[in-house]
């Protein structure tokens, strides 16, 4: 009996990840289900990525449901697919939200279709799909079920891509904010090389600026689209939060290798002003 | 060993569902226990028998405890039942909230009254019973024990009733809103029926006029005191989210089999300005 | 095999908590896994070892896992302790939260520092202790690892202590808000012989006025800052909410023992516009 994870935007006021739970209780009583969480941003594509893969590799290798799906009802694909390395299974849309993580695998060696899954719930709803289609298929999949038993094949070549916004460096990097966590912590979609890159060094002081998001990008629907109030602050390029003192601005790698700004104690998204989808500019104070 | 499902509004910031959790652990070590869900507004009795009646049929049968009790540690009764079909076991206050659901399986075949349980945790709290007697009571029942070992025999027919507000239909439809979720979607105690009487047919405009709550009725405690101060929109009536454009509205049957209206990728429930207890009037555009 | 709980501040809407999960659920897939919760505030020690030492004893005796660690990545130590009685295993941050439960216990019998497990994964982040440390710990102590396998020896006297805020009793009873619940119920470090030395006694009518925080107190990271708005309110001294009418106020010992100020099926620490690390004084009305 192969683990299940679960990753949604459902939230935890309404009963939509419990009936998950239960639709897979009833299909695979043994299965072992864990929830990585449901606090993804409301039919945030590229937040249900990017924390589906950090979050994979602590996993143990299994049935991995992922549903952020602003299309669900509409012509997008539902799909689930087998990963090069591990054989890890995940299922959900074919919106992109699963391949960042299948990349941390080898990619993905097979694919297939579900829609008309001979595993799902009849009636499958217009709006509710997680209990419809993908917790009956992940389910039977942890059962035992075989990638071919769920759907029509599909050639990986077709599947939605999705790629993370990357940071503008020179002599100052820019990048977007890929989440703010519960704690206030703001972190970018740019890596240690990139701080490099831009001659920023552990120990550095570095001004960090907020700007507007990227009006060129394709926004997400999650994105946000309040202007800029703040004028910014002075971050030390450290570790860990105990490395500034309290309240005071620190620049680090986070626990998933994204650059991120942190107050010591504080909310340092509340002190810069920004959200998921708005940039920061970092550069040598 | 039965399987048990929780549904409270405990919410997820207190330990008090992790207390459920625990004390079960402890009387049925080897119970897989099910979290529908702790989100059920603050003490709205109408609220949590909704979600628990769309919800019990998807799981298995097994113990399903339900928690909104705003009269606890006062004279109400604490009670168990035995749904006719499937022979689920309910457990919860006597003040409604188990009645819809077990309407789903029959009807309530046989019922005690808990309240001095055997099984309850000695002494038991004023102000916490689903950790003195609603889990221990349930965690008995999951590992095998009896209804009637449970309590004192109570005629089904002097349990609290509770019955959903039904629509005004002519030629209009006036509705409660039952439930505003998380995205922002706004579900409605009325039917795809409801709507055919009023002559609303898959495809037409439908005009969206936000009411006050229904003065007459007896609010329940978390109903809406506020005014309602939206014009009002018009929706589609279509059958998912996408098929209308992004922002545009539709009014759709939910997966519980309710009308509701939602924006897509949008807070409906932000636009009209209400919360669960005002009233919708849907007339055509 | 151990059950495990978990009690965070993690929140619910980032993957944290899931992630712990997700590592123990690959050492001990047998190991049942039970939140306690991830509502503590955040960085609130305090709260947490308060939240902590009223759930343990409804828990199975297992590894319980506590993480509010403001301190993370920084030199303070991370401790595995066993308690005298029940031999629980407590793992966390070396800050105090985990002192009072373990003195519900008889107190720590044996302790060791963890900061260099051999379980740990490597590389150990420097922000994110709850993966890399605190869940593989326990995870092995739950496969039946051995508390001296887990890392070096500490003398169980050199652990930092933490004591709750005592009141000041006198005519008045002068308490620290220990926590507000998520129906606003107000609990207070003050247990019901403290009311009693003040001369209030069950029926009383009881004067509530809210002072702000004590500013000689060496403030916890999450503890409130501003000012005290509001006039107070007279609650009945009684035994649980329904003892008064709706929307009153009623003063009564809470489920775990402490001075609890709530209004019935309304929100008390609104009406009395406080926080945790307020103060409230309560004297007869």
């Amino acid at each position: 009996m192969r683990p299940v994870t679960l990753l949604t935007d459902y939230g935890t006021t309404d009963e939509f990840a419990g009936v998950l739970h239960a639709v897979i209780a009833r299909i695979a009583p043994d299965a072992r289900v864990i929830d990585l969480g449901h606090g993804i941003r409301r039919q945030d594509v590229l937040h249900g990525a990017m924390v589906l893969a950090r979050t994979l590799p602590y996993a143990p290798a299994g049935v991995h449901v992922a549903v952020v799906d602003p299309g669900v009802g509409g012509p997008r694909r539902a799909v689930a697919l087998r990963t090069a390395e591990e054989e890890r299974l995940l299922v959900g849309p074919d919106n992109g939200v699963l391949i960042p993580a299948s990349a941390r695998f080898g990619g993905v060696a097979e694919a297939v279709e579900i829609s008309a899954s001979p595993w799902r719930l009849e009636p499958v709803s217009a709006t509710f799909h997680g209990r419809d289609l993908f917790a009956p298929v992940a389910a039977r999949l942890a059962a035992g079920g075989s990638l071919a038993g769920a759907g029509e094949p599909l050639d990986p070549a077709e599947l939605v891509a999705l790629e993370f916004p990357r940071p503008e460096v020179g002599e100052t990097v820019v990048a977007t904010v890929a989440r703010v966590d519960g704690f206030g912590n703001v972190a970018l979609h740019a890596h240690a090389e990139d701080l490099a890159v831009a001659g920023l060094s552990a120990g550095d002081d570095v001004r960090v600026r907020p700007l507007p998001a990227d009006p060129r990008a394709s926004a997400a629907p999650g994105a946000s689209a309040r202007s800029i109030e703040c004028a910014g602050l002075v971050a030390r390029y450290g570790r860990t939060f105990a490395d500034v003192g309290l309240g005071e601005a620190v620049l680090l790698v986070d626990s998933g290798g994204l650059a991120e700004v942190a107050l010591n104690t504080g909310d340092a998204a509340a002190a810069l002003c920004v959200a998921a989808g708005d940039r920061l500019e970092l550069s040598r104070a």
